[in-house]
């Protein structure tokens, strides 16, 4: 039986829309049927640019592509601060949500979210590309849940930074507190919280302590920050760091009591068709040295991550409106536990550097 | 003018006293004339295991080795607990004095210990391998003193961990709580500790706050912690983690806002002959990714690291001995700083994970 492709209605013409456009092109079973912006002047162009199907619907609002029937999901790539509004329409119209990072701007309006996916019975995802490599998997499936041969998590580490040029630390979206307050925390500081909580099977950490030099704007918002991360049990911790302000690096080191692993490139890997990784296990001290030496392992992949990404989240639609299955709730409990790490982040920073609970 | 090698004299047989007294061996300008053990049989045995020269004078006692008019100089690998009584005692007798680390179990013990090598005109230094790679000075040089292609520092993680086998987390040195009670943070923290500061060009941290999840032995002694350390001017940020409970570690990352580095195995590199670090400068988004990727550098050397530490130590001694220079205070004051940082991390553990100034 062939499937027909899910056809994606995209709101907003976004930067990252360009990737995500290419990628639900990329795809196999998935196209894109409308595009809608507050301009439609914008909308056309970027439609064109970006060699939009011939058919596809282009919109002078974001409204006309969520009352669009030809739309079967959306792609949401708005400023964290309309999520709340345009996923919870999106939702009520039946449509399928793709929702950008960070989700939201705290886990109330998370909750809202969900509870509207839910309730309408769409599914739900975040646009977490690199959740879709297959060099994730094959990390989690090779070495962390091998406890045999690479025994318990102790210790994560995790990087992300890049350097906001030109104007970007004054007027891009990213930093602007009425479009996406969380700054450096919210775009880059997710990835690393969603990291360390993949490497730990999504157990919480038990609280957040943020470390006392965050950066900001002038307007306020974090252009860099980090914070450790506490489980209190088997001596286990986390640290990330993630800023606007530092050349890029996208570093995942996780510590084990028999081995450890080492990305460079965790969320955007450098070849797009090849991810690469290290690892080491039952290291031991020699007559000078150590040995052995981390070994390097690669795995190849013909889609892009992203790619990856949107074919998954087609897989499930299609499973959904076959009645073969619900949406599948686990994209919303890993997303909904990133946002509460975020904002145990935020509170620990607003009160003084405090350790903060967690709980889901 | 043919300089006469410096005469080391070997306290003890500690394990690294086995990799240092080959050092001392291999490097052009230094030899060994005595060791002392508490036990005559021991020493004699390590002598002839270590292949030291015919001549070395073997004794049944540290004292001995203090009184031999043939020693210029002490390598002191004891337990840290005594290194307050051995150092200082070394000085008196104007013997030269290259030390284990942890140097000392707090900052008032090292005092004594450096006014006592001040008073005595001796050289002092510790005995931190790394430090004397050609890598470590490629990277100050190339990467860190080049602020126009790799802007300020911003961030530096730091990790050492290493597996404790078999009944090391009871019985060795390094966790019995009368010899090191430093534990894992004296042993592996102190490395991380130098890096960091090395890092920084030695400007102490103004707070350092411990992480929360420290374990320890029996004992009492602490075999994993970590800690934040805080400048509190330009977001500037270092972790630390150091661990007996995991795999092999030695990583070492530094973010500044134009370029990086990391070093994978900065501590003892994997290879003697060839240290290896990865740089990049002035990554960039590209349309589906980013550039450059890092790069990777490699430097040789004939000499082992340690060699090349007993080497220096020794062509110092020398600018001493022929008058031409008196003692090199920097090796005293780097070590210094970082034992007011550990003794910082014990604090801030001890009074509940709360941030504790360090003042020089």
């Amino acid at each position: 039986m062939t499937e027909t492709r899910l056809r994606f209605g995209i709101l907003g013409c976004a930067n990252i829309a360009r990737k995500v456009s290419r990628a639900i092109l990329l795809s196999p079973n998935t196209t894109i049927s409308a595009i809608g912006s507050r301009s439609l002047e914008k909308a056309t162009a970027f439609a064109s640019e970006n060699r939009f199907p011939e058919s596809t619907n282009v919109y002078g609002s974001y409204d006309s592509v969520l009352e669009d029937p030809d739309v079967d999901a959306v792609y949401v790539p708005l400023p964290t601060s309309l999520h709340l509004r345009w996923a919870v329409l999106a939702a009520e119209k039946k449509k399928h949500v793709l929702l950008e990072k960070p989700v939201a701007l705290n886990v109330g309006e998370l909750d809202a979210i969900l509870e509207a996916c839910e309730s309408n019975g769409v599914q739900f995802m975040d646009a977490t590309m690199w959740m879709h490599h297959p060099r994730t998997q094959m990390i989690k499936q090779v070495i962390l849940s091998d406890e045999q041969r690479f025994g318990q998590l102790k210790s994560v580490h995790s990087t992300f930074s890049y350097v906001g040029e030109g104007d970007f630390l004054k007027n891009d979206i990213r930093v602007n507190p009425n479009l996406d307050s969380l700054g450096a925390l919210g775009d880059a500081g997710w990835y690393c919280m969603r990291a360390i909580l993949w490497a730990h099977d999504y157990d919480l950490p038990k609280t957040v302590t943020a470390f006392r030099d965050p950066e900001y704007n002038e307007s306020g918002v974090i252009l860099s920050c980090g914070a450790s991360l506490n489980w209190e049990k088997d001596g286990k911790v986390a640290t990330f760091y993630c800023s606007f302000l530092s050349n890029l690096c996208m570093d995942l080191i996780a510590l084990r009591t028999r081995g450890n692993f080492r990305v460079h490139d965790f969320i955007i890997p450098f070849n797009e068709k090849v991810g690469s990784f290290e690892a080491v296990a039952n290291s031991r001290w020699t007559e000078l040295g150590c040995a052995p030496e981390p070994s390097e392992y690669t795995i190849a992949t013909d889609l892009p991550q992203e790619a990856l990404m949107v074919q998954e989240f087609a897989r499930l639609v299609h499973g959904i409106r076959g009645g073969k299955a619900k949406p599948e709730k686990k994209w919303a409990v890993i997303s909904r536990k990133t946002q509460l790490v975020i904002d145990a982040v935020v509170a620990s920073i607003k009160n003084g550097f405090v350790p903060v609970e967690v709980v889901y």
